[in-house]
């Protein structure tokens, strides 16, 4: 028995997600999995022996369905504070303006992540990556940006790791120096910018960099300034990403597709130039649901252009303080088949296959022997249960590496 | 001893409730409890005595805020199968007629409630009651109106109390006999209101009726059909409450009005004339975002007009398969304050005291001493943090007659 698995789980349908189209479904499936891979993905009835022959430990689900652990592709969860005075504040009819002057937007999360410690951050933050890993997200992008000077974003990064380590989820980490213009820079973008690429090499000799991302847009930076950050990271052979065309359209999914970026995100704003460039690059256009819904946004992204030109889409929750306090992903999917009417189908691709893809993995995403054993068992009738129920507590049951975690 | 409290909280703030306005706060509170009532609400510093020795169990929160237990005044959450299926195919392009024409629609749930008996309704029930609980929920108000003849509207209102004797929340249930025409009356609205007048005082004798619905809409029933089923209401001496101008303007609100009903419910077309009805005979306005999320409604309800005469605002989830699959009161609570621009304390009050009075309960919905013990420990930072985050699990602890449910 120096073979068998460690686990077998029995009794539940699978949401493959193997080949292009549909859920790849399994009626009365099987999974069998061993040192952290799946080894097993099929009928239950195409298994090659007793089950309790076959595995050390065997699992009835008793129903339902298994998706491959769902991957949160673009969040900012590690934060301290949180946003919610100011949230009521605009309920209550406060302008931006005087919520900026009485100290609110995203300076004062600034603010927080400077004056906290890495100890705080890690506190503040684990609570929100437990709640995504409890809804079923396996993986978590992570990104850095409300430190805005060397130490914050170090310590944003570092807090980020250290969420994996404490949790046992996979977590990606995305340098997001250019997130916004910190006050000390005032009318000094470019110098800032400077400083941003000056910190990105010493960060990523750290270890603390998977992949490079910039806020593009009127209100952010420039076209010439992210591609000096874009320069830095291709220089040091890292993958880029790029919050574009979020508010207007400015060139950014283009400028993404020409660094071959990993994702452009946000994209509501994309021209069908910017599309066809994503397109010929392969970039993931990844959807936010979670900040149109709250900033009620009402330009919907491109999303027949996508599925025209074959542009791949996932959907993330953009975990934040200030314009997506979301802590599920699958009230991601649900907001994303509401808002901008993707089918299910497209939503549970867009949380899984295509997230993994946004993060340049294709080691996860789809349930298949030698992939990684990270899946979910969830209490639905059918996958487009996932999308259907708002709230409620549906994974029965949260795998990663074959570990369980929730 | 004899004279001790049952359990006594620390540790954390209190939104009371108390008053007209604003949260009722209490900084560092106190709350004492004994026989299922409110023995103390108040400040720590101001307790009688020792904690230890005042109370029988002593529990410190550590931090966070109580509020009272939440009160969901209108669900539809007994019913049979879900129609995940038909929130797919409409995503895929169906249209209502493809979809109605495919067997969906509200005639699938009266199919499969029809075909269910009374421990299969409540098997498939209870889960979505403990989501609603174990968000908050202490009060759950369960309408029938998926059997529409009189065998399985009964199956439907036994199901519901029986989930208040499973769960220990309080369940009040409402005949909603009219809220859509079966099948076999196609043609013979009237006759089937005759039906319904019929049902009632049956279903009433059997003690399976605590209120009084219809659905009077152009889709519905008309003025005069609701008029005849509040007849015999009011003639039994039962509350009544009305789905009354969701889609277009018919009166309903006025109607309810005249009856002195309890609510009017969605009321997004209602005119000034209908508000001022309801101002006058005190009914409340029962706000329901899921279905408006849902449907991507885009006539707001006329809160500044409700606001401006005084007509008190509950809201709820509507929990139903078809146009509010909606499985959390905090996330009516965001969507009210998202989509209707409610505030935080508004949304508060609606899912609380608002809701209370939208049943006819009195005991119930602010923390004060001499009602109900019935309160929610949350692990917020300030009582806007309730509608500010969209998922996860923000109830620590839920207690209904001063029983820890959750
Ligand atoms: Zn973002
Ligand atoms: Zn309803």
């Amino acid at each position: 028995m120096t073979e068998a698995w460690d686990g077998l789980l029995l009794g539940a349908h699978l949401a493959t997600l193997q080949g292009d189209a549909g859920y790849g479904a399994i009626e009365d499936g099987a999974l069998g999995w061993r040192d952290g891979r799946l080894v097993f993905v099929g009928r239950r009835a195409d298994l090659p022996g007793a089950p309790e022959r076959l595995a050390d430990m065997v699992v009835d689900a008793g129903g339902g369905w298994i998706t491959p652990g769902l991957v949160d592709c673009h969040t900012h969860l590690v934060f301290a504070g949180d946003r919610a005075a100011e949230f009521e504040q605009r309920l209550q009819g406060a302008s931006y303006e005087e919520i900026a002057r009485s100290g609110g937007g995203i300076v004062s999360t600034v603010r927080a992540v400077r004056e906290a410690d890495e100890d705080t951050l890690l506190a503040q933050s684990l609570p929100r990556a437990r709640a995504l890993l409890c809804d079923g997200a396996t993986t978590l992008e992570v990104k850095s940006g409300y430190g805005l000077e060397l130490e914050g974003e170090r310590r944003m990064l570092r807090a980020a790791r250290r969420i994996a380590q404490s949790l046992g989820v996979e977590v990606r980490t995305t340098f997001l120096g250019a997130h916004a213009l910190p006050p000390e820079y005032a009318g000094r973008a470019d110098d800032y910018i400077g400083a941003v690429c000056d910190w990105l090499p010493r960060l990523h000799e750290e270890g603390l960099v998977d992949a490079v991302d910039a806020f593009a847009e009127r209100i952010g930076f420039s076209i010439a300034q992210t591609r000096r950050v874009f320069e830095v990271a291709r220089d040091l052979g890292l993958a880029v990403k790029l919050h574009a065309d979020q508010l207007s359209d400015g060139g950014g999914a283009a400028l993404a597709a020409e660094f071959g970026a990993l994702s452009a995100d946000h994209v509501e704003h994309t021209s069908p130039a910017g599309v066809a460039a994503m397109a010929r690059s392969g970039t993931v256009a990844v959807l936010l649901p979670g900040a149109f819904h709250v900033l009620r946004e009402t330009t919907l992204p491109p999303i027949a252009a996508f599925r025209a030109q074959g542009v791949a889409m996932a959907v993330a929750t953009d975990c934040n303080p200030g314009t997506s306090p979301l802590l599920s992903l699958r009230q991601a999917m649900q907001l994303a088949c509401t808002h901008f009417r993707l089918t299910p189908e497209e939503a549970l691709r867009g949380a899984t296959v295509n997230g993994a893809r946004a993060l340049g993995l294709d080691d996860r995403g789809v349930l298949r022997a030698g992939l990684r054993a990270d899946f979910v068992h969830w209490d639905v009738a059918r996958p487009a249960g996932l999308c259907y129920w708002l709230g409620g507590s549906l994974a029965r049951a949260v795998y990663a590496g074959g570990q369980r975690l929730c």
